[in-house]
């Protein structure tokens, strides 16, 4: 495959990162030759370059290209299928479907995140069971939403990823670790037979392997992490 | 000015919503045709149109164009920048500088409103002056971010009214009611000289007047709803 000319794009993200993920799956689907930077611990130490490039936020990830820093994962995966304008295109063509693929893009990092971390921190079982099911709700609508765009397809969009599966390919590694904690089953073949099948098709996509850690491995940094 | 034809666009809003404000700047702007459904106290109740179009959120503005529903208000405006892409854009067209506006656009609708939202709802004036300070730090970013991006000009990217501008114009409404309740200058021409031109010339602009209550109006308003 064409490698689109690096003209100095550097990526900083760190291990597990969901959203980091994003950036990473958007930049080998426009096969950007970049430099990958490790933070290694954000949450307790930030390179002077992360300060310097996202001093508003100071999280990962943040793209530099060349002498211009972009921001944010949503924002990042826009920017790079602007910047690379060779296909595959990430974004749909069509303003409703564009429209579309925002929408439950930000439903992702809005409500959908929320609800993962609210059930992740609950204070114990009976908490975590009651703040549940607002996080089936959200899964239940992005079935929905999955059933209504992919048309037959394996992804959001249909045949090929995009917007809304890279979005939503942040939520797969921390469901699998919450459902591992907690012994409930989010993604089922009965509640969300769209979603169980599409996560594997995201995890065994050529552009998000390399980047992907695997259920196992998600589990040992969270219990790492957590001191569990 | 022509007129984009209407091909049955209605938009969804209310009274003194800073998220509708937007949508509603984005439709004069293109000079599109429309027509305006009032939902009248949105937080008491919701049409069934309401309901049936934005199903997720259940709020205003929402945008009905044809049979496609676009919620959410960044999301209205960019798709009306897509769906009619004559001039103005509102949207620059410079991959880094869409970053740049995105970024800032979601600052606001993340950092800056969860602020103005602490601030007035804080329960006494000891809590207030401790959250006021939160607001204080995002409007010094926020006159960075003017001061970096317009160049002289009146607005965020320069000569012209764009998406900063239009998603930054929701707070104005909204500040002007905290300040007249809590005694605090938010926006003052020795902290944030740059904003407070800026504010006065997008009350000012043509495609916001009409949809923009005046600071009696909206405290009036506020007056009534909190029941002060």
């Amino acid at each position: 495959m064409a490698q689109n000319g690096s003209n100095n794009v550097k990526l900083l993200g760190t291990w597990g990162s969901p959203f980091a993920l994003r950036a990473q799956v958007a930049l080998h689907l426009k096969s950007v030759e970049h430099e990958y930077t490790e933070e290694a611990d954000v949450l307790k130490s930030k390179s002077d370059l992360l300060v310097k490039s996202n001093p508003i936020h100071k999280k990962v990830p943040v793209l530099i290209h060349g002498d211009v820093s972009i921001c944010e994962s949503l924002n990042i995966v826009q920017y790079v299928d602007e910047a690379w304008p060779s296909k595959p295109s990430i974004l749909p063509s069509l303003p409703q479907d564009r429209a579309f693929a925002r929408f439950w893009a930000h439903f992702v990092d809005g409500k959908c995140f929320e609800s993962i971390d609210a059930v992740a921190g609950a204070k114990d079982d009976a908490a975590r069971m009651a703040l549940a099911g607002n996080l089936m709700e959200c899964l239940t609508a992005l079935e929905e939403a999955f059933q209504k765009s992919s048309k037959g397809g394996d992804f959001f969009g249909g045949e090929n990823i995009g917007f809304v599966d890279i979005a939503c390919g942040g939520i797969v590694g921390p469901l699998s670790v919450i459902e591992a904690f907690s012994g409930v089953k989010f993604l089922s073949p009965e509640a969300t037979p769209g979603l169980v099948q599409w996560a594997d098709k995201f995890r065994a996509h050529e552009a998000v392997k390399p980047y992907m850690p695997n259920v196992a491995e998600f589990i040992e940094f969270a219990k790492k992490k957590f001191n569990v």
